[in-house]
């Protein structure tokens, strides 16, 4: 199957019905806004060996490649639109391969309402390496940014913070001692991150700033800190731990820091003002999502966190510091 | 030099005055449409040992990357407007290797008035890939297409064909008698590309199709062809070469074929009106770009080439066939 025949009979399925993409035989795709709209565009590039295995099976390697950019587009508060996919092919990838990859790119379209808006298609002598721009719409002026948190907001997050790093963790034989329901829970939050885009809507609603969590919880929120000139605040037992990550913790296998600093759970960090907590408490009923909030910005800018026992830590771009 | 250094050190003075790349410190740029313009929106991805040498210069390795994005928004007739990088680095890149592939960005940027969005650096173990999503505008209906020919239309190059083949084949070692100045001319068409945008402008208002020729003359005038349901007859002798082109035919050092099936020229191919004639060759002079007139399109569903000496050759996806 030479590339052509990739396209017409794979790809172009997956263009569908998105008239933009133009049967995706043109040198470019079309994006008309709508009246009031504006586009944010997101890339995020995984390759074989650093950000997944090469022997993952290809429709979790498709899925994890839409759903780091889904979580993107879900941090600004806005909606996925279409996308457009870079395919480094290594010579030896099978037509079966490529079957699955399309499968699990079409679940997530359908999932997620987005589609194929072209792209290119090429060989390499290298590991696979996928590269996607997700472009998503937002009404004109309401992008959630990293830049716009202020002193005296709460800090939110979705869902619970640790169980990728430990699942990955788990697939390189760091975890002995973990039991194969946990095992699989957590190796499963690495391989299929399950991006917010449902809250995106209302995020814009309550949200003074916001960031997915794929650097680490820290880290990101670190981010959050440089970009609104801001500190923070954290209450390190507030922060939501699923029970796998709870049972390793308790038995030590694991210490809190790797938590914080762990990435690839794609769980949405943001701010708001405090008079939100009501709002936002709804909207986690109304969601059936978990959102907790773990903390607050401050005026100093450190970012700290209230451990366990009562001690500090601060986090600065070299790692913890202890107080 | 981590990757957060090098994004702020090297990338964001590519951003620039851009305001929609929000300084590169979000999940997203934010692309804001003017009333009354929509956007295109491109993906080519080149990895080293395929589309580029490894060793070729960093510099020229960026302007190619950068060039053949903005010749496919020139296709469309659209004028460029901000790209999203994906940078696939090999661990053992240096700083210095960073540094002039940045510069060969910014050269690009200034002279195409286009702007850094956003991206993304990872490491790969592989060779270094480079993937560009390029966004141009295009008043709202105006892009130019591949599907909108018609039957009579006259079909339109740009420059000359067959010159960054041939920079191949001297790269190669394949065209051991061409002379230094020859090489050094065909070797630079295939490094460092010229995309015509200067012409997408008008191109909206004479063209009814357009493509880059990137495959090659006859595979690229197919896809218009295929695109828009017609055939074309080209006279081989009117396709323009360039001098050192023609020395290597006149002494049958490479055939006409692999002038035809050559890619890497990014001319630009369109088709017009029999009556946009005389604007086309106004245009051709204010530009000071040679664009030739090479055939017309056909009911008859082939594309055929008449050979200088009156043969017909005919170009189907298996190459060429002799009548």
């Amino acid at each position: 199957m030479n590339e052509f025949e990739f396209i017409a009979s794979q790809l172009k399925p997956l263009a569908g019905s998105f008239a933009g993409a133009l049967n995706l035989e043109d040198d470019a795709a079309i994006l008309t806004p709508e009246k009031g709209q504006e586009f944010v565009v997101t890339t995020d590039a995984l390759t074989a060996g650093i950000h997944f295995f090469a022997t993952d099976p290809p429709r979790l390697i498709a899925q994890k490649c839409l759903r780091v950019n889904l979580s993107d587009i879900a941090a600004m508060g806005a909606a996925p639109y279409c996308y457009s996919l870079a395919l480094m092919l290594p010579e030896q990838t099978s037509q079966g391969w490529l079957s699955e990859f399309c499968d699990g790119l079409r679940a997530d379209q359908n999932d997620h309402n987005v589609h194929l808006s072209g792209g290119d298609t090429t060989s390499t002598n290298g590991p696979l390496s996928v590269a996607i721009t997700m472009i998503g719409t937002v009404p004109a002026g309401k992008a959630v940014k990293r830049s716009t948190a202020r002193i005296g907001d709460d800090i939110w997050v979705t869902g619970t913070i640790g169980d990728a790093a430990m699942g990955l963790q788990a697939l390189k034989g760091a975890l002995p001692t973990i039991d194969a329901a946990a095992r699989h829970a957590l190796v499963r939050r690495y391989h299929v991150p399950q991006p917010r885009n449902r809250i995106a809507p209302t995020l814009r609603h309550v949200a003074t700033s916001a960031i997915d969590i794929s650097d680490g919880l820290a880290a990101d929120l670190g981010h959050i800190c440089t970009a609104s000139g801001v500190g923070a605040q954290v209450s390190a037992s507030k922060i939501p731990v699923s029970d796998h990550v709870l049972s390793l913790l308790n038995t030590s296998a694991i210490t809190f820091e790797t938590i914080l600093s762990g990435g690839d759970d794609y769980e949405l960090m943001f701010t708001a003002n405090p008079d939100k907590v009501k709002k936002i408490n709804i909207l986690s009923k109304d969601l059936n999502l978990k959102i907790s909030k773990i903390g607050r910005l401050t005026a100093d800018l450190e970012v700290g966190f209230i451990n366990q026992d009562g001690r500090m830590l601060t986090f600065s771009s070299n790692g913890f510091r202890h107080f």
